[in-house]
């Protein structure tokens, strides 16, 4: 089950071969969060919907309307969109492992796909087990 | 390759995991089937694209325009997008075994993946061989 | 200025023109609800995109998960497309002239065009002044 | 006629009313600019899509890559999408009667709607004479 | 109401200015055919969705999977999408007036915009009452 | 990562299975190209966004406004979009390999999928590692 959330940010990428995009810019990036299990749970879906929607917000409000080059933890990291979907799957699993799906959630949801759109020609992606 | 459909249809949804939805409501559902397999046939493709649109159109016909909770096969089960995409999955695997994908298509067709979208921010998939 | 969200709901259609959707179904309706004026705002704007957007979901949340077969303002009215295009720009029009978009934006905002999208080859559209 | 072309940018936007996108972040802006005239020219097209592209690369390039903030003629100006909206317009409708979409386009081209979409959820557009 | 459909055709262009589209070479189109009237009928639509749809593919049949410049009504013509977009109006007009869309539609449908998309970055439109 | 761009071609297809498609007739062929790695390189992305785009612009521009029925490597062969995803599969897969998109991915990107979309109903795509 995938559910699509979005947020805007600013950053500059540190390196010659993004040319103009070293510069400070920004994006619109939609997110796509596809949860994976073997089988569906007993009311019939992957995970609460409302739930996974309000994780994903969760998980992105920290880069919503912000400056990703003056967040701390993102210091002499080039935040492409590539960087992001793997950051935004590991923060994902972590929330995911700790329950914020719901009771059982937490060893049923067996994968993970985060999607990050950042123009009509360009989006990257990280799919990975949640270990 | 992938052919595209959809179709509108109501139910309820049980359980206090849904909130609103377990009353009456509906969804436009857009279907995506993908047919995969090894090799392109002698004509160059997976399967005939009308074949396979037909097909498509053919098994969501009985949800189409339809309350899924008045279906004597879906009673007592939620017919969530999770549900949904496995139930066409396989309903789409056991006509293309019986060959309605044209001749040697029964066998060669390896594997589908059914999407089902129901709102621009969900979505649900279900991917599997064609045993 | 346009904001979208969607709601989800199901109804009946009464009429041979109708065919199948004259059983009980449903759709997902995206709506987009467009505000125009002659000159933005002294902020830039023609409004506050939060206070629009959340207008939009205030207006479609009566419709949301529901039958609209069973709302008493719809007995005896086929809730088509193009109906609820008209009615949610009636409602739209009425809070927007109460000031639910801002100060001075009751007397600011001089037309609204309503679309709903309810499949990918189907969508209706209402558009008029706000008197 | 219609070309659109996308462009990448940050800046704050000044006022309580923006919330958090008073602090710097970005977008990405989708830009549809569709040309009108009354006749279709002598080779049955309203002007040239190639020269058309162009031109809609030419004048969004000054804010591509870019901190809006940054730039001496938006001093003092909130940079919503509501006023680049009317910008771009203003530029496009210059660089037309300056005959930048080849020999008669100057005068032919009656009319001129740009459209930018910042998100799945919010778009704006200006719509007006090229007088 | 807007109904959309979609045909596949071939083409060249005669004229410098369309460089490397004077060779032959082709297009998905996708027609987007929307009717306006001033009040909704009797059973609250604009027109049946379904002859609308099926009026579209009706009047669009003629050119899909064909080389158009092999039509005699186009000889001589360069059948770009702004030409296109006006040849589809005038043909769908001319069987509305014939009353292809039900009774009393003939007289009631006051309006009819046909867009044409030919790619994600370009698309035409023809915009004119129905006389 | 994945980045995307299109092309118009004209071409006929050969075998009874394709009825209206045997005629001459065309396609706007989207193309998503995403390319894979295990590891992201030192700028923290996959590979140079603009070196990626501009290869599929190089691989694609020999089909571009083009009959493909007189490209003699395609003679005798359907170019139906199932053979097209792996021919620019096997064209972008060798350039990889010649370092094509910068020092150490010839060997560094691990694998590609090649999307194409030719219709709102029906795409194809080749996925394969690059050996």
């Amino acid at each position: 089950m995938t559910v699509s959330h979005h947020f805007l940010m600013a950053h500059t990428l540190a390196g010659a071969v993004f040319g103009p995009a070293q510069r400070l810019h920004g994006a619109t990036l939609v997110v796509e969060a596809e949860f994976r299990r073997a089988k569906l749970d007993e009311n019939g879906v992957i995970c609460d919907f409302t739930a996974a929607l309000e994780l994903v917000k969760e998980v992105v409000a920290p880069f919503d309307c912000r400056n990703l080059d003056e967040l701390p933890e993102f210091r002499g990291q080039n935040t492409t969109s590539e960087f992001l979907a793997g950051e935004i799957h590991h923060r994902l699993a972590r929330r995911i492992r700790e329950g914020a799906l719901g009771p059982g959630s937490e060893t049923s949801i067996a994968a993970l796909k985060v999607t990050l759109r950042e123009s009509p020609v360009a989006w990257a992606a990280y799919d990975a087990p949640i270990a």
